[in-house]
């Protein structure tokens, strides 16, 4: 086995070693494999990784095999260049980069123009006919050597550097004449001998292996180390080293350098896309110091810019690069990232990988790649980021308009919205209603500001993570959200507020981005969303490729409304509570919850029944002939009742009880864990008669909206069961309710009971509920919750910390905790099927709308996943891709 | 295989299905056994529990092959009595009676003197001599035979039975002369033929199928059914039927009846202990109409008697019974509880069954027997209840003393107390340094009135259940506590209280006995606790039998004392956090909670250091060579802050900063869902300083206190963890202060470091975490928080009905939940195992004290179990029954 592979000019490539990125790292086999393809690649070799854990292991030293097939390789690239390597008159200069399997900060990253000394600097300068040019990458090396090969203080470097040019009374580096190049070198080299107390190494092999040696170490440096723990990269893995001739963009106006997209990244259209300079190297054109040329005439004109395009400048080695172009697409069957230099007139490529593009772009370019032939249908929907889709559903703000920022939280729900600062829902509702663009800001949200939400553009909160309430319900709604914005204290006395430095008051103006969690001054305009013609093509794609249904959470007709426009194939959980908050209805739940005997009770209950009939028969007519699962009541109770004096004094009005018995009452609900208490089925147990309402409700409206046609079948769930009796009980209720309906109504609906599996315990005894229940649905918030013993609404303090440090690689209630809760999930699905194999399992945690989430629910083989309506889309193609990946 | 089998006189006993009680039921299988061993018992047969479910299967009706047994097995009656059923001269009385093969209330009973009719009542008149007799047979027949066989209510007869009382004015039923009883008799039959519609059956065969019907109609009542459902009892097991020949201790003063105990069920003593009445029926001696007499002369002369002992007025019946006693322990092995008849000189033995006793009685009786060869030592250790121990740890009230119940709540913590009512903790340490005795009543307790708790005598509480903070603290400390009393309200203002409908005043004296939730008026006299040699014989054997070890939940020197007086053989659970709250350290806890960078945070922690150190020392030195584990700080920090404006004054004082500035800090700190907030080993990662110290104190204790001869070993306890990344980090802080220890004092000792296994993510990770820790201790408490669902603080509103309703057999937080948690507990320890052999497995949950949860231990495989000091007894005899059981 080879320890030094050869790239370039008439080396073979035919060793399979050579294109594995585990042998010779992702640079090298990139090298490797364009080379392979006849593309012009500056000769090269490239050190294996096994050579990198054999430096490291065997005390740092280099093997006499591995001196030796470096020689050879050299020799190799001194052949094919058809220079010397330290040769006085005219000599190779190479580059050393690292290049690990996977691309990792940390290690060394480059050094340009390896084998100058006093010498051969006087060779290149003779060669180029240069000399500027040859003390200028002379100057360059060292500065690059003594920083990352021999870990000097690149501060000392600058320093000589900008006095230099004050000295001269020079504002720019190429001012710097030859001469003056020459004297600043003379002083590199002194700064290099007395740091180092010894002189810059004038051994070209010297130099090469001091090269090698820093490459090797840096995969042991802390920053790599911390960067592999926190990656769970193992430290066996090494990193390859890369040895290449250089090539110049500068060695004049027969030269240039570039950098190139085959397709547009931002919009996706097909066309060559890119920037170059004559007589530059790369880091000018990032540098930004010359303002960098179009690649096309067609560009260049649609700009209506002056200098010369490359396709008008240098026509022949333009035309080299297009077929470059097609090659490399045709290869790699995607758009590539492309970096390349003209040498004297000469093509050579140092890069390609497939480019990055925007959301807009990689749909345009997958559908267009199908139509092409490049592609199939598959590869198509695997090369679209479902989380990117986001972007494209809904209104961003205009990236051109100019914005003044106020401070940042989380991005907690994507879109963009202005509107004037409301600190209130019920401000929100009336100014809304107003017709005005309101922005909710709260300290957190509860449910009690659902209204408000809903009246609003955006939200912004100050407290809560990226599943806090207000994270979750604007998500839901498809609400531009951000949340945890520290920087922002409210005083509701004055009805003021403060966002950063800035004093802001109610009635200001102020522009969300949920994306990014910034927050603006005034209002920053907005594009709409487009849903053009190729997001339908690939989602069409999708669903005839995934396995797994899509269905939604919602429980307004608006929303269903929205997700069914999305694809959704039936509502995944419908939270009947939600419908609770509502103004016309909150005083006979809270009636309900205050009622002091059963009669008292039963009476509220008669009187929230046509209102949740209601609310059903709108769902059902909205989702006509889909599935809809409907959770019962979940929440504990206090979550209902009235926190304000007002409110109070409004509820002992119409109940026609003391407002002190009332707050002793309101009291007395108190729980200190509120997510562990009194809530979910333990209310359906201990009031039944509110689970026996709802069960009404929900089948008087089913047997009004249903048809032969459009048959509406529910699904009731019973929420936070932990045991297969409690299950049973509320089974056996929900059924007598279900005949007596029946029996009133003489028409009949197929219904099916089951459960949230959202409890350890729940998910252990999986076997012995599935005898009671015809389906699962994973509540993997609160799964996740118990599970890891972590409450959403307080997680913020730590959570951080902990996915910095890598304890969870991802928030567990963004990303499905596969390790630990995963294993939940897939016991409780496979005792879940072993009791009843047909029982219908699936998802309707934040987690559905997921896609690593949505891969562990298709490997564990759900029927279905449910996510927020505007998660609809996102769950489609992520369904589909994992799908795929799964050998679907 | 024979449906029906005859017992008593020439009858063959030999059928070992006629001992099986899944065959002839418990009271058949007894009969049978005692008829066995030659005791006189009644002749009588039993049909079987399998002719129960023919019956019920086979629309309610009786097969020819069953009647034709029956009459055969009367024949064997009949013939033994040498009477004849339905014999109008000398009639065979029976009785008939259910029996199951467990005892289940909710089926039928008894019908006694079947076989009276018109006729053969004047056969018994005329047989017996006693016309009254006969008559008041017949009487007493009719009215439970029309009550229990034909369903009537009983009220007409008692109704009736009153009248005939009143009309003659007579106030008692012995003044009824039989003329009277023969008048009844004839209201008697008028009633039962209105209401039945049909005249009182004379047919004896009549009688005697429509008392074996109703006997198995009754396993199907809705009674018997509810109970079978809370009680896992199978429908299919169905219920015997026991028809036995009537005996009467009625028939004149050489009958006589009684019940009694082959030892003295109180004390334990080897002393016949009894009572029996002349010329009497079972039931006088039960209804209390006549007191009763001493059964032995020794008693009667003890107590001061006047009427004879049964060993006197009866030598022979009595010597007989005495023989029989001794025939029953010989058989039994155990101490027997037996009812007996003297029929005109003749000795039946009714009944006979193992004695309830108490704690007391059944420790003596259990060392006795071993001494007395009838039991070996295993046999011993299974006799006495573990539970029962806690009778015997903790002051009792004297039974003797009269007592005014003021209202009641649960049982938290054995014992009892009395004292002046304290309303907050620090009356209650003020008034206890003035050398009151003081009850600490609060709505509920929290881990600031730690240091009231201790000062009290005992410890009331509104709310919160067996296992709220208060009950599991007052059990930690050995304090009497009632909890969760729904009675008790306190207005702190006026600083009265009401305690049901009694009004009462701090400084008011009441008394709580904590072993049955009583709370009484003023200070009712109690009985010191004797831990009498047979004690610890017991203990010895239990300690010789176990396998597990019995470590102690401790962290005061005071308890830990206890603890090991109690045999403790080390610390499991050492909670840091209570040392916290010590009135001398809480405002440098503060200060480092409040701390706004980590100098101020040091400073305090600075100040806390030679506490905690000392703190460790003393518990090292009182443990001197136990093992002891300590966890690290556990609790939210919020849970040490002020709540109190005068307290926030104080800390501003101290700390230099506002009052508003604390109180927004400390608003900061407030958490929707504590239990699964900012705490465990969370606060460690995001604050190592705060574990860092806590480590270093241990650290430098252990090596202040280490000998050679009992060296320290800490076992360093990171709790709340939830997977193996944080155990690594927190395991490298703790090696680090270790090695830093280790290099300033010149010293080393052993220690561990593991962590709690107290949520659901870590059992699962167990396997994972064991590569870290190289103990677990199971925290069941939080783990049956987390896989249930259920906030220990909360659950008091609907547990209760869970339990009711059977959805839990017990209580989870006092019984383990062995379906759900125990496949957590099973799992991690199995996963543990796999990882690292010889990793240590503990609980320290309050489940560690819980016999039944201690069975599961055993089985699972664990190496100890820690429990409150008081607990500790009965955690090492309930590990022996364990070990004992499972074969060990």
């Amino acid at each position: 086995m080879n320890t030094v592979y050869t790239f370039g000019g008439n080396a073979p490539h035919d060793d399979p070693r050579q294109k594995d990125k585990t042998v010779t790292g992702g640079k090298g086999a990139n090298l490797a494999d364009m080379a392979s393809i006849g593309l012009p690649v500056p000769p090269g070799f490239t050190i294996t990784t096994e050579e990198c854990t054999r430096y490291l292991t065997h005390g740092e030293s280099f093997s006499d095999e591995l001196r030796a097939a470096v020689a050879q390789a050299l020799g190799h690239v001194e052949q094919t260049v058809g220079k010397r390597f330290g040769d006085a008159a005219d000599p190779l200069l190479v580059s050393v980069r690292s290049g690990a399997r996977v691309s990792m900060p940390g290690m060394m990253d480059t050094v340009l123009n390896l084998g100058l000394n006093d010498e051969t600097v006087q060779g290149l300068a003779s060669a180029s006919g240069d000399e500027r040019f040859a003390w200028d990458s002379y100057r360059r090396f060292i500065q690059m050597y003594g920083d990352v090969v021999l870990g000097l203080d690149h501060g000392l470097f600058e320093e000589a550097l900008e006095i230099a040019k004050e000295d001269r009374g020079y504002f720019a580096d190429t001012e710097l004449s030859a001469g003056d190049l020459k004297e600043l070198v003379g002083e590199y080299k002194t700064i290099v001998a007395a740091e180092r107390g010894e002189p810059f190494p004038q051994d070209v092999n010297e130099q090469l292996w001091g090269a090698i040696a820093a490459v090797f170490d840096s995969w042991d440096s802390e920053r790599a180390k911390v960067y592999r723990r926190l990656n769970a990269i193992s430290a066996e893995w090494g990193t390859a080293v890369n040895v290449q001739a250089m090539v110049f963009g500068n060695m004049g106006d027969s030269s240039a350098t570039g950098v190139a997209f085959t397709r547009d990244p931002s919009t996706g259209e097909r066309a060559y896309y890119g920037e170059w300079l004559i007589n530059a190297q790369g880091e000018d054109v990032v540098a930004g110091i010359r303002t960098p040329q179009y690649l096309t005439k067609a560009a260049r004109e649609n700009a209506g810019a002056e200098k010369p395009s490359m396709e008008e400048a240098m026509p022949e080695a333009y035309a080299q690069l297009a077929r470059v172009f097609d090659l490399l697409e045709d290869h790699y069957k995607d758009m590539q990232d492309i970096e390349f230099t003209v040498q004297q007139g000469t093509l050579w490529m140092l890069q390609t990988r497939s480019g990055k593009r925007t959301a807009k772009a990689a749909l345009k370019m997958a559908v267009d790649m199908v139509g092409e032939g490049l592609i199939n249908e598959q590869t198509a929907i695997l090369r679209v980021d479902p989380m990117a889709l986001d972007q494209l559903l809904h209104p961003t703000l205009n990236p051109d308009a100019p914005r003044e920022e106020l401070g940042t939280g989380l991005p907690a729900s994507p879109g963009a919205a202005s509107g004037k600062i409301v600190l209130d829902a019920d401000t929100a509702e009336l100014w809304s209603n107003r017709e005005e663009d309101v922005i909710l800001v709260r300290v957190e949200t509860s449910p009690e500001d659902i209204h408000g939400m809903h009246a609003a553009r955006g939200i912004l909160t100050a407290r809560g993570g990226m599943t806090s309430h207000a994270a979750v319900v604007a998500r839901g709604m498809g609400r531009p959200c951000v949340s945890g914005a520290s920087g922002v204290s409210i005083d509701l006395a004055s009805r003021r507020l403060r966002i950063g430095a800035r004093e802001l008051k109610e009635g200001d103006v102020i522009t969300l981005d949920g994306a990014t969690g910034q927050i603006m001054a005034g209002r920053v305009p907005t594009i709409e969303p487009e849903l053009a013609g190729d997001f339908g093509v690939l989602m069409e794609w999708a669903d005839k490729h995934r396995r797994m249904g899509v269905r939604t959470n919602a429980e307004t007709p608006a929303d269903c409304k929205t997700a069914r426009g999305f694809g959704a194939e039936g509502i995944g959980l419908c939270r009947t509570e939600h419908m609770f908050f509502d103004a016309s209805r909150i005083s006979a739940v809270r009636a309900m919850i205050l009622a002091e005997d059963e009669t008292a009770r039963q009476s509220a209950l008669d009187r929230l029944l046509p209102e949740q009939r209601s609310d059903f028969a709108d769902i059902f007519r909205t989702m006509a002939g889909l599935p809809c699962t409907i959770r019962l009541l979940d929440p504990p109770l206090h979550e209902f009742l009235p926190t304000r004096d007002e409110e109070f004094a409004e509820l002992s009005d119409s109940l026609g009880l003391g407002v002190d018995h009332l707050k002793r009452r309101a009291n007395e609900l108190h729980e200190f864990n509120p997510m562990l208490g009194h809530r979910g089925c333990r209310l359906g147990i201990t009031f039944p008669e509110i689970y026996a309402m709802q069960a009404r409700a929900i089948f008087e409206a089913a047997c009004e909206v249903s048809t032969s046609d459009e048959p509406v079948v529910p699904e009731v769930m019973i929420p936070l069961v932990a045991t297969q009796k409690e299950l049973a009980i509320l089974r056996a209720l929900v059924d007598r309710v279900a005949e007596e309906v029946f029996a009133d109504t003489g028409s009949r609906v197929d219904y099916l009971v089951g459960t949230m599996i959202e409890l350890p315990r729940a998910a252990l005894m999986a076997g012995e509920i599935a005898e009671e229940a015809r389906f699962f649905s994973f509540g993997t918030n609160d799964l996740t919750q118990t599970a890891l013993g972590v409450s959403r609404d307080d997680a913020a303090r730590f959570l951080g910390a902990y996915v910095d440090k890598g304890i969870y690689a991802r928030d567990p209630f963004v990303s499905l905790d596969v390790d630990g809760v995963g294993q939940l999930v897939e016991l409780a699905a496979e005792r879940g099927r072993a009791t009843r194999g047909d029982i219908k399992l699936g998802i309707c945690g934040e987690h559905g709308g997921d896609p690593e989430s949505i891969a562990f629910c298709e490997k564990v083989g759900l029927d279905y996943v449910s996510a927020s309506p505007y998660r609809v889309p996102i769950a489609r193609l992520a369904a589909a891709q994992a799908a795929l990946r799964s050998g679907g």
